[in-house]
């Protein structure tokens, strides 16, 4: 320890030390690395490149199960279904435009980074900004289980032995990316940047020979299909069934809005570099989808839970499990993976944010001996794969739990910005108003800016609310249930930090009374060594002090007697006689009829003696009367239980 | 409460009181009975009729499963090997002649109950006594979950629906028969006897009106056999085989040595009356298992999981699942039931014996609010209910864990009384040795006693060898593990309460020292009225206070310095910077430091503050500092800890 002389150099009581000793190596510190200290290192900040990396992971890796989700509801309606396809994947590519757009007056309003709870705490209210970030936090839960989900299919796509794995292989995916991220993953450019770059490379290459083979007329057909999977059963082409296939689709926008959240991220000027960034994103990400979808219908892939289309359509491009169809699938799989990644960056960032606005655990804050918030981390990690084993770790079985709250989460954001650009447009001008987000300031054009917003809001609460009505059944029931019963939660958390604050407030006027009086209640359970030994303690705390002995059998109830007699250095004791055995109630009603006859300022201590075992099972050889006693006694306002220990060899 | 005057009349200061409040009515009292105050009724005796009832359930309800588990091993060996049951049933037979006749002895000898713990523990000491102790502990866990099994296999037996149902049903009987031992099932005499008379008739019944059958002809063989179960494939016939088929007919042999744990219950002359009955039980129980095992020969009976053999052979014996054949399926059940109620009255009582001497937690000793053993009994449930679900309620599966207990502890039981004999016979005449369980007196024709009870003795041990040889791949090497480790622990047990004891004793040489200096520690998180609460309170203990904060964030740092400047009321403040984010390192270390520095009459009390929220689940809301310095502080000596609460609205 260094004492360091009091640094304002007056004669107050306080000192200053600094704990210098580096912790220890433990198993914890060879699995996440040993301890950081705070001294965090400056963000660095990254170009529209390494960027798109960065951020694109989320997005771009829909298109390994937006279009197979797509398939397997238009498979229930046979041929006639699966033509829908290409067409439904249009519409979803026009929703994307229609996002992006929406969401590029977002990244420049929001230079300080505008995630939808921002857009919505400044604009739309607590309420909504809650809602908003229920809906994300279950977003990012549900991106970590699917993405892993995924990535483990895509991977038994490739090598079918690994089939009755599936559920600990995505199991095993989620663990690994959690210690990664406890370790403390820097979002260093690079590192994302290859993978990223690797499957962008596959994935385009795929689609590129894919149409070359379509238009000289070699691509052919699928060989050797693995088993359909149907969802419900054969069914007709119905307006219900393309628009829960349009429902499915839209797993592809999900991770769209991540770099509205990251502005802060990217080189000066940064918006404007985000905003170029999302743009290519989204442009990449809709020509993937549309290409991919296009090319399953014409190699008539089937959705199936052995073997993924994109393998179908990679072994169909390349005419077998080749290399150049390992890499693809290698792509993709990677691409999950940096996916989830995403969900346990954003998660735990996302859940600080509510904790320090007080509507999580206080705890969520804090930062790991590795500087990430580790907990945000391991609740996330235990909560996904909680879901990949419920679920089989079946995307199918996922996806209608999922897209509800993202696209909540878009129509909450956008809202939020109509509403900004309604403000802005009433605002005299020269006059600044700084919110928490961002400063609104009078500009031209308002009008038609909120009109794009208030577009994007209508366009996505309308999917939101196909979502939930097509996939009610299938799952988008417990989202409806949850999120409003997450936003009551985080309220309740925020009140009890409230009251806390206002009830532990320092109040200058309270006169503060001491102590006048102090009593001590002493329960013992024999006369021995442990005994006296908290006598000599309570001796030290009081002259009024009173033993108070439950009997449950009268002649040990006058061994104890006598040997008060000489041992018990004059001090009262109480023999409660108790002929149903009970030995916790008598004396609680002892100690809360002492109690009721308390005056103002006397306090009252109960001193427990305690054995303290050598080993920790040796616990189990005794009646843990003083534990039981703290439980009993911890809501009874001015009783202070003291446990004196007593080490036995 | 009742005050009362103290007894003694002198100036003592030590009062006396009563709890009189009944216990409330909980959900507790609703399923196990209103509390019993400890008046406790006295014992009544039972004569020859009624002992019968009581002490025979036990033993005659392997009549149940012995045939059965006999023709398991045999029916490898197909219709060769069958024709060898009747043998072995025979050969059994012999053995519970030897076995009765050397128990006889032991009833007489020990008139106030002769368990093998007991004679063990006075004869061979107490290594002997203590295995006798875990065998008997094992022996009435497998007889639970055996007997339950096979009643719940009879039950299946009479209505086949319920197969898929057959674990959960034994389950259920063992948490009704646990409940209603909780409740305390006095050992009423009529409340045994009319089922387990019931249980004599349709046993009887069924043997006599078979040999009837089978003497006139008409008996025929078994229709509608059952799937066979085979043990270990197709056989040949070996001693091998034939000696495992003989020692799992020993298991008829279970629980023939009950009477002699409860001599003390027959009226007198209680050791012959006890004698007689047990020579009745054996009686019984030898003509049952001979003739129903002599039957099932006949009828061609199979062993199945799917019926037991006692079911086929009644439905054979009454041409078909009449009421005569429903009344034997039922009695069976019963006096199943009945076996599996005597482990639940002995296992708690015998593992009260040990926790009495101190080799099994105090707590067992206990009487529940019904007057039982209540911690015993729920031992019991819990670890039989276990049991019967690892082995999917098979007794035959069950079955090689057992019967080496029952075995090990009469060998040790007659060896104790073999050397009993040799004890007696060179002691001088006129001359009385006491120990704890009988008196000592020399006798002639000590010899030919402990040829009896030697050559008892001998036949046990080599059943115990051939049962754990035999079958020790099947499962006896569970019990030939754990039975050693039982006892271990059971010494470890001794070992603590021994040096508890010890160190724990009054010494009347040892002077006390009163405490002369006491150190105040006082950890902060914030200055509030929490901390100003606990402030007050270590004011009241000594004047010698230090706060403790630990600084994570050095802004929040400065603040709580200024804070304690105007609040701290001139108490020292010592801030502990802590680089790596820790909180209760830097804490302990600096209470570690500070406690190595005390004098020898110095005290050190850590008054922590502590929150009280008013619901629980607000506790998940803070971290609970308080509770992680309790536990790592536990084992410092002359460190007290005292939590104070601030209940929070």
């Amino acid at each position: 320890m260094i004492e360091q002389s009091d640094p304002n150099g007056t004669d107050s009581p306080i000192l200053h030390r600094t704990y210098e000793k580096k912790p220890p190596r433990t198993f914890r510190s060879w699995l996440i690395g040993r301890p950081l200290p705070t001294a965090d290192a400056p963000h660095q900040t990254i170009g529209k490149a390494i960027g798109l990396a960065v951020f694109a992971g989320d997005a771009l890796s829909s298109v390994a199960y937006a279009p197979q989700e797509t398939l397997v509801i238009l498979a229930a309606a046979g041929a006639a279904g699966m033509s829908y396809a290409f067409p439904i994947a249009v519409a979803v590519t026009l929703l994307l435009v229609i996002v992006t757009i929406s969401y590029q007056q977002t990244i420049h309003a929001y230079p300080g980074g505008g995630g939808a709870y921002i857009v919505a705490r400044d604009n739309l209210g607590e309420l909504a900004a809650q809602t908003a970030g229920a809906a994300l936090l279950t977003d990012y839960i549900l991106l970590a289980a699917v993405a892993v989900s995924s990535g483990a299919a895509q991977i038994v796509s490739a090598f079918p032995a690994l089939l009755p794995y599936r559920i600990p292989l995505a199991v095993f995916l989620v663990l690994v990316i959690m210690l990664a991220n406890l370790r403390g993953v820097r979002e260093s450019g690079t590192l994302f940047a290859i993978p990223t770059y690797f499957f962008l490379a596959t994935a385009f290459l795929m689609v590129i020979v894919g149409f070359i083979r379509y238009f000289n007329g070699s691509l052919g057909v699928l060989v050797d299909p693995p088993p359909v999977e149907f969802l419900h059963g054969a069914q007709a082409v119905t307006v219900f069934l393309i628009l829960r296939a349009f429902a499915n689709g839209t797993t592809a926008l999900t991770g769209v809005e991540c770099i509205s959240n990251g502005v802060t991220a990217f080189k000066e000027p940064r918006s404007h570099n985000a905003g170029i960034t999302m743009i290519w994103m989204s442009a990449i990400l809709g020509f993937l989808f549309l290409g991919i979808t296009f090319l399953l219908g014409q190699i008539g892939a089937v959705p199936s839970e052995e073997e993924t289309v994109i393998s179908q359509l990679a072994r169909t491009v390349y005419a077998g499990r080749g290399i150049l169809y390992l890499c693809t699938i290698a792509g993709t799989t990677i691409i999950l993976v940096l996916a989830t990644n995403t969900a346990f960056a954003d998660f735990p960032r996302l859940a600080a944010l509510h904790a320090g606005d007080g509507f999580l655990p206080r705890q969520l804050t804090y930062r790991g001996s590795r500087l990430v918030f580790s907990r945000g981390i391991i609740a996330l990690g235990v909560i996904a794969s909680l879901l990949v084993i419920l679920f089989r770790a079946s995307v199918t079985a996922l996806v209608p739990l999922w897209a509800i709250g993202v696209f909540l989460s878009f129509t909450l954001s956008q809202s939020g910005m109509a509403r900004r650009w309604w403000k802005i447009g009433h605002l005299p001008p020269n006059v600044e108003v700084r919110e928490r987000g961002s400063t609104l300031r009078y500009g031209p054009g308002w009008q038609s800016r909120m009109a794009v917003n208030g577009f994007g809001a209508v366009c996505t609460a309308v999917v939101t609310v196909v979502f939930a009505a097509t996939k009610f059944r299938d799952g988008a029931w417990i989202v409806v249930v949850t999120t409003p019963l997450m936003v009551a939660t985080f309220f309740a958390i925020h009140h009890h930090y409230r009251n806390l604050a206002r009830s532990l407030s320092l109040n200058r006027d309270q006169k503060r009374i001491g102590v006048k009086r102090h009593r001590v209640i002493l329960p013992i359970s024999g006369v021995h060594e442990g005994t006296l030994a908290a006598l000599s303690y309570a001796r030290a705390l009081s002259d009024d002090i009173t033993a108070v002995y439950v009997s449950i059998d009268p002649v040990e109830a006058e061994s104890i007697q006598s040997k008060w007699d000489v041992w018990g250095e004059g001090v009262r004791l109480v023999i409660l006689d108790s002929p149903y055995r009970l030995l916790l109630e008598p004396l609680l009603d002892y100690i809360g009829e002492v109690s009721a006859k308390r005056q103002p300022r006397e306090m009252i201590t109960i001193v427990v003696p305690q054995f303290i075992p050598r080993v920790w099972w040796h616990n189990l050889l005794h009646t843990q009367t003083a534990t039981w006693l703290r439980f009993a006694l911890l809501f009874k306002r001015g009783i202070v239980i003291t446990d004196v220990p007593y080490q036995v060899e």
